[in-house]
């Protein structure tokens, strides 16, 4: 596993209040729970109101941490004032997303000039059981144009 | 295009069923706004407690609503009985979700004995103006084992 | 369907001119059959030494036609001095490739300023019939700093 | 790292058996070069007449050993009498193909009842010197209605 040395000292803290400004993780009630240069852990709790017909968690939330897992991921090796944008991903659901908790992970494979690839994964955990219910791969952009944050309104 | 058959008469009720118990559905907003065999529209309105740092949609909102289209427009051919899983699938972001409206839309490409191929997307629409914010496929499996809807609690 | 302008006049002939410059295309009987702006079709004939265990045309084979329609549909719009990278993709294996000619074709769904995707697939044709083996997506990035062409040696 | 125990006593034999039907592994000069329960590596050494228009190896030619030993890997792991399907495959190119001898590497991830999931890449090797140049996730399903090989002719 390759170790990345940041180019912004401030990675955390940019990623941290990157993290705070996705609403969407407030709704679903996602915390960031770990940054590191290249490697991110978003972690989310089972709710009802986030399944699908089956009472597992919609294919949808566990992608929805798992993106922004990897894209912070990426974001914490970019220099300041870049921003990033997802540019694809590709999943594979390994396992029904049953669990208490879900622990997305990001981490980066390849850091580019411009673009940077990451692995993402959502393990489900119920008491001491861990299993790995979404498995993928993700190619996120630096944007060294313009901040972090929304468009200017 | 191809044009499907459906194995199930009531391959419509059937996907609304199903859909209504997708509660993440009523989470972020989202209705089924069309039905046909090997074909699904999923509305969405734009609501800021769904978008990422920038104020767009979050690609994880996007995703939701484009894999229950592609898994409904597999479901609605499958014979009655049957359940639908998702297996994986592989998304574009080609551009930033921001919009009124988004429709997300499913239709199969490839219906196998098990196996079910759909190319899904996402349409933006601000006014008259329509962009395609997302764009992917997926596969789902039908399983024959066991009906559509939570396991027995 | 877009319709794309091309910014190099010589699209063609650039096209026409990289595709002779890959090596494996000879090695397997590939040749480029059509080039419009954002549109590429690249024609290989069933071959004996191309198959894979089940007498088939190797996924890998029919992936290398595929990729190349994608990557050359992308590279017929960008500018003169430009050169095309494949990125990624995605690939879902329809149908066995079991015909008398292939044609793989690559379509960009979407130029931007430095990324293009494509949708790519490749048609098995045996007398009237054909089947859709292959679909997918393709991610490509353009690099203004070089040419096409291999690095000076 | 998940251990597997094959299910079949001569899964070995059996891989290098199919292999050896592969005959565009023959063309490409590619040979297998390891297998074990869920895990298997192809060898390829550079060769001129494999190569895209920057002199590196086609990405379909990297691909196609990639995707032969994620489908082994899988392979491996399955019942006497059955074979075996790749069913789609992503694939992110993370540096040129270049180098002396190329390591292609399939590693099941997830071994299900009947879809099997692999991580794939390929490793450039220069002297000392190894560069990933392929990473990527493929999906394969295990047929158990007809045995490995060709198609009775």
């Amino acid at each position: 596993m390759e170790r990345f040395e940041p180019t912004d000292p401030q990675y955390e803290s940019k990623v941290r209040e990157s993290f705070a400004r996705q609403s969407i993780m407030a709704l679903i009630g996602a915390r960031l729970a770990h940054v590191e240069p290249g490697y991110v852990e978003i972690e989310l709790g089972f709710r009802e109101d986030l399944t699908q017909q089956h009472d597992f968690l919609h294919a949808g939330v566990t992608t929805t941490i798992a993106d922004s897992a990897g894209g912070y991921a990426a974001f914490s090796l970019m220099p300041p004032g870049s921003s990033i944008l997802t540019v694809e991903y590709k999943i594979n659901l390994l396992a029904p997303a049953a669990g208490e908790t879900f622990i997305g992970r990001g981490r980066v494979v390849k850091a580019g000039r411009r673009l940077f690839v990451s692995e993402i994964d959502v393990i489900a955990k119920r008491g001491d059981k861990e299993v790995c219910c979404l498995f993928g791969l993700q190619t996120a952009m630096m944007l060294t144009a313009r901040p972090d944050g929304p468009p200017p309104g």
